[in-house]
């Protein structure tokens, strides 16, 4: 009878997870694909999916199914037990009128926000956002009166399975208190040298694909099980037995695009070493998204940002658009790609001034769910938050709190994964080198199957198997702590 | 009461119809930009959401809200609720265990079709074949029953609603004893002409999909609402708003891949057409499969291979390809593009000979279906066949009764359709001249608006509003007959 109940859960969750994975191909196809005229018809498609996956979901016999499905003998069937009781839990916490309100609240505010940010205009959209914040407020108590955590607890579990403020704190605090005077300290030291140059265009794109796909390559990605498109916003989905993998081109520049393409690999290779056997199970998912990013920032910022691996690339690269002179040499790349800014923009900030943006926003959607801050109050708060973290101030909205897209559409609680990940990969591979001590000079020579190995034994084969804490632990003997990555940040960017 | 069943089905089969888009979507993704490896995976996804869609239509509500929706005043609803019924009779009529036993052993059949076909191995798929017939006699029979028809008409009302077997004897028993003597003619005049001369490629893919793109566009296809790409076997999928062809393209050859662009584009502009208010509905999709094969065979039989066309066409494919010299005059091209040959392949075969083709399988299949043709004696009564309506004997199977896939992997009842599509297309193109008698001029200077004004207006905007008889009997003025294909081959072929 509880064997019975299992093998019932199982089914139902093939058949969820089947669901999802068609919608994460019509949305690649959406993405990269579709023409602009089809988008009402794929709104409808995509819409009717995540209802059946839904409906799939939220029927009471899941419930029915959860309480009677006892106890599991075998790790991997405990685990996915109780990965079906958090989706579960996550998919009928909220009262119904609550997920219609949030869904719709959500997607008037990111179509406003696409206004307001063009024209600067904070208080255009000051009162839909107040409406976001207090919806998602409302949702996080729910959430949180379900799952015995506090409720912005509850908001970041969406996210981040098991994450708690009080453990990010933990790690954020140490890491904002260093960052402030080792930026001072990077951007005078990077002020005392010359500055790289960069190599001229034009790169066309023809010559980058195919660059990029080399690398791809070189990585470890199987061309067999997946693709690489263009798409305006780069991105990683398909399916884990068939990775579609996104990048855009600019003839002008070849780094930015070509560091995206490695970056999503890490994603791409992190979804294809998922185990096989428990393929459409919630146990056979990515852990959470701390993890996730954790190793497209390991394969991007770790490995391929690395002096080892630049010295590798810099002759294919220059061969590859046919370039000659210093710009090419691989200490001139090497500057370039760990060249650090004070920068307004997150998403061109490099990994250095990163978390400072991240950690900002954290705190204050932390302060904006509380109560603590009122909305209204907003972009004085960024503004007083980027000169304390960064020691700048945005001279308008537009490159201050209006510049990311994730507090309009509904992202609440997902920030944090993005450092999360920053450091979990610094700790990974610190750990991964520690054991396979000849991971660099094979990365030097191109060889990524050391590095590859470890990685999917320790983290892609164990999808959801552990915690995220447990996960870590396992890998590096320790749970999460800023040392690795201050000491990776060090030994890059001040030869410390 | 009455009017809340009928909302009810509509909020039902809206449903249906978006998860059958999704699978046209998958399924385009699948045979153009699907890697191998993903086969699996897509599988799952597809088999799932047919399954999805199978129970949101066998559902017993779905019969209890039929028998609840009473009459329709509007003609539109009371034809939506009539193709309700339909699919609601043919999704219902079978027993589970008989549609299970279907889907196996068609696609065991399949499989070793493609082993026994190269080996030209007739008997090793014999079992397999006749196991694929009875199961097939069986369906028809349960759906006779329910249909109030005959067993074949039951299979053939799958692909041609309220098609009858007797219906197209009357018009295939003519056209089969006009064809015999009219192929001698076509070949003996043809014999005494000099045969036409063949452009000397290389065709570089690239442009060769310029030129598709650019006719595409001259024809209407809207790029705004569709694409052009590459497939193993051409065809046209996706949805009506987001129409996807496809063609393949030999650097030998354009001639062959141009005719199939223009072909597909011709379904395409049917999907475009179809009502847009009914979009989500039964009503609102194609009449059929004769209809749909009309669409393209009228736009590339009846337009695109007419001398008024080719006319147009030649100085553009010359410029395409920069050749020169007499392969390129609109004369020379137009007699390439009209070449009658004996073949023996049906997929290879022109508008002359193909109706051959077709009324053998459609005899063939008939009798198979019955009982009164043992599978055993296929060969023989094929090669016969052959002999009897073409003049010619296939020396092997493999270019013989194991040619096509289609009664291999269960399409029974559906070979009849291309050729009612052929004569169809004649006799809409006939009307659509008669009511608009600049359409050849215009198709001269490359204007196709005319003729797909007239298309969209008589058969692409009333969908299955109509039966197929009653909307070619509006159009046309009269049912089908086979006068206007017989008139269009005399023209065309013998200058009569």
């Amino acid at each position: 009878m509880t064997a019975d109940a299992y093998a019932q859960l199982e089914t139902r969750f093939h058949r969820i997870a089947s669901v999802n994975h068609a919608l994460s191909v019509l949305h690649w196809d959406l993405a990269t694909m579709m023409p602009e005229g089809g988008m009402d018809a794929r709104s409808e498609q995509m819409a009717t999916l995540k209802v059946v996956a839904h409906e799939l979901l939220v029927d009471p016999r899941v419930g029915e199914l959860l309480d009677g499905a006892g106890a599991q003998d075998d790790a991997w069937r405990a685990a996915n037990l109780r990965e079906m009781r958090r989706q579960y839990v996550h998919a009928t916490a909220l009262p119904t009128r609550l997920v219609e309100e949030l869904s719709k609240a959500n997607a008037k505010c990111e179509a406003m926000w696409r206004e307001a940010r063009p024209n600067n205009d904070f208080a255009m959209i000051l009162p839909q956002l107040e409406r976001v914040i207090a919806l998602h407020r409302e949702a996080g108590q729910a959430k949180a009166a379900v799952l015995g955590v506090e409720p912005y607890d509850a908001l970041l579990d969406q996210w981040e399975p098991g994450g708690r403020a009080t453990e990010i704190d933990a790690v954020f605090d140490p890491l904002a208190a260093l960052l402030r005077p080792l930026i001072e300290q990077v951007l005078d030291r990077q002020a005392s040298r010359p500055a790289p140059i960069v190599p001229p265009g034009p790169f066309p794109v023809e010559q980058q694909r195919a660059l990029g796909e080399r690398l791809m390559r070189t990585l470890g990605f199987d061309f067999k099980h997946g693709r690489l498109d263009v798409s305006l916003h780069p991105f990683c989905g398909g399916t884990p037995d068939d990775v579609r993998i996104t990048t855009r081109y600019s003839e002008d520049l070849f780094v930015q695009s070509l560091m995206g393409v490695l970056h999503e690999t890490g994603h791409a290779l992190y979804e294809r070493g998922l185990p096989a056997e428990w393929r459409y199970q919630p146990v056979g998912e990515p852990r959470g998204m701390s993890i996730h990013e954790s190793q497209s920032l390991l394969v991007e910022m770790q490995a391929c940002r690395s002096r080892a691996f630049v010295e590798y690339l810099a002759p294919i690269a220059r061969e590859a658009f046919g370039g000659s002179g210093p710009a090419w040499e691989a200490e001139n790349l090497y500057r370039l790609y760990t060249r650090v800014e004070r920068g307004l923009i997150r998403t061109e900030s490099d990994e250095v001034t990163y978390p400072a943006h991240v950690i900002l926003r954290y705190r204050l959607e932390r302060k904006l769910l509380s109560g603590e801050l009122p909305a209204a109050e907003l972009p004085a708060a960024w503004n007083a938050s980027m000169q304390e973290l960064l020691g700048v101030t945005p001279p308008d909205d537009r490159l201050g709190c209006l510049q990311d897209i994730h507090w309009y559409d509904g992202a609440w609680g997902y920030f944090p994964t993005y450092t999360l990940g920053a450091m979990t990969a610094a700790q990974l591979f610190d750990a991964a080198v520690r054991q396979t001590p000849d991971i660099p000079d094979a990365m030097r020579r191109g060889d990524f199957a050391p590095l590859v190995q470890w990685l999917r034994a320790n983290v892609h084969a164990k999808a959801s198997l552990l915690t995220t804490r447990d996960l870590l632990s396992a890998a590096t003997g320790r749970p999460l702590d800023p040392s690795a990555f201050e000491r990776h940040l060090r030994r890059r960017y001040l030869d410390e």
